[in-house]
């Protein structure tokens, strides 16, 4: 199962984000020491809860974003740092709901907090990490990131609403998908990148590069992840292949093979996907016919699609280190496909 | 059942919110308007759910408050409107929430949101509205402001996670008891008081004494909604008798009747309570058990004394018709046991 795909790194060998990683080291420790500690509280589940949540071993990409993109325009403050841990609130906040509105069992390979600490808890503490957020916002004090960052919130709460519409309807168009994804995963990936520039007072046109390029990068992210879901190892991504299929998850591979399929092919996505008939052998049925039409190829090429935008998005601003990082992670997100 | 007391309005009739209604009908006209634009989303189903929580005849008590604390100060703009209609929204994003992690069926006498829609579209939505309201108040643009109602967020959400821990502990002190309602009533109050005077630029001492009327109004009503639970009538409150008994949750009626028990008493209370034997033979020996240790006459007492010392924490300050009808709440609040 799975694509391999020949994408180069810019040193020639494997796409990865060790070169972010790199330019965001002593960045990225502050921003775990403030997650640490933001997370902290005399109720004692707080914690205990966040924990589990920033062990379990998430890359970071999204801080490590708004740190670089906050670098790439000399800022020298220390706010990069609060928005960073912002936006990773803003993302675990976001995990801890999405489970439980799923129903998940596990999360990068590890049991989800609700089935944990049930789904009491992961409601309440991702509403905490939420004020959380905003109260470090509000510290910044800059009212065009606070801005960017709570429409972002609303943004990717209508976008989870408008994934529960489409969820089990198979009839969702292509173009309506790209607009959950947009909301729900992009609209973060965009925020996260815009508020570097934003506190470094860059300007407009730099501002609306890297908005563009955060918005493209969460697509193409989102792509690829619809992709690993049919074809991916469990263990790497940290979750079962077929989750989405078994939750009935109307992603883009299954949108594709939906309308290029027979009449047969299209009742057996609607036994599985509408009436949740979703077992193993349903599960390679699927798998062979996404296979059949080139679906999970061609969701990889629309992600590649996106990549290209993110990486135009780009191409103007003086070079740095920080914008050949950002590069990687383009290709880093899209080689994620092995 | 149910407690009478002799409670007097200003004017000798029973204590009413007439008059704050009365002074803020203008405003929050705007403000009924704006919530319905603000929770108007391309995506049907936020709207539609909106709606019911909107028609649902909640009185608004806190954005009346908002209005009547930015009145009182003489202020003239408009971010009054969007701060009260932001305190609405933080409030009905926690009652949906809160929904979900109680699992109740019915709110002021209506199905919840969660029973019509589920529970997925009741996290999510929630995290919609409480967006919106973060929008709202960045889009007011005060700092002071945004601190205020961010930290009440936080701190909200910290008081949901501590009752959680309280819920079936029947050894909770009657201390930590008021630590978890002033961070889960009491504070969203405070905010809503506060927020009037910071916008119209009154002084420390004028914000502090908003802010003190706040939570100590918030305190008194949260612990007339516990007495309430056990003597109120369900059509007037929306709740039925005994939820609280029903689900577990250990309140300020309970914790006094099992602190002054005898052996045998606690006993039946810990097989209620922590063991879920809470019928409706359960419920008619707890309600007893109230009435022999006036538990039920002591906790509106202590809410008296929280009433108290919000009606001297607006004191010292000029006389208006607006201090006139927050002094008016701090009475209805407290006469609402009937």
């Amino acid at each position: 199962m799975g694509v391999v795909l020949n994408m180069e790194g810019s040193k020639g060998g494997p796409a990865s984000v060790d070169r972010l990683v790199g330019l965001t080291r002593s960045d990225m420790a502050r921003v775990n020491e403030l997650i640490l500690s933001k997370a902290g509280s005399d109720v004692e589940l707080i914690p205990e809860l966040a924990k589990h949540l920033i062990s379990s071993g998430g890359k970071r990409l999204r801080p490590m974003i708004t740190i670089a993109a906050a670098q790439m325009f000399g800022y020298e403050g220390e706010n990069h740092v609060k928005l960073a841990t912002s936006v990773e609130f803003m993302h675990t906040a976001t995990l801890l709901h999405d489970d439980v509105v799923d129903e998940s069992d596990l999360r990068r390979g590890r049991k989800t907090a609700r089935m944990i600490w049930g789904n009491q808890a992961s409601v309440l503490v991702g509403d905490f990490l939420l004020g959380q957020a905003f109260r470090m916002m509000v510290d910044v004090g800059s009212l065009e990131a606070l801005d960017i960052l709570s429409t972002a919130a609303s943004v990717i709460a209508e976008g989870e609403v408008m994934q529960l519409g489409v969820s089990k309807n198979l009839e969702t168009t292509e173009d309506e998908y790209l607009q959950v994804i947009k909301a729900k995963t992009a609209a973060l990936f965009s925020a996260a990148a815009e508020v570097g520039p934003v506190i470094a007072q860059a300007s407009r046109n730099d501002r609306a590069a890297l908005r563009s390029f955060g918005t493209n990068l969460g697509l193409a992210f989102q792509l690829v992840d619809d992709a690993l879901d049919y074809g991916g190892k469990a263990s790497e991504l940290g979750k079962n292949v077929g989750d989405d299929f078994r939750e009935g998850k109307v992603t883009l591979p299954v949108i594709l093979a939906y309308r290029r399929g027979t009449s047969e092919e299209r009742a057996f996505w609607k036994s599985a996907i509408e009436e949740n008939n979703c077992d193993d052998a349903a599960l390679e049925k699927a798998i062979g016919l996404l296979a059949r039409h080139n679906a999970i190829a061609d969701t990889i090429n629309r992600a590649r699609h996106f990549g290209e935008i993110a990486r135009d998005a780009l191409a103007p601003l003086e070079d740095s280190e920080q914008k050949d990082a950002l590069f990687d992670v383009i290709d880093f997100c899209i080689s994620r496909v092995v």
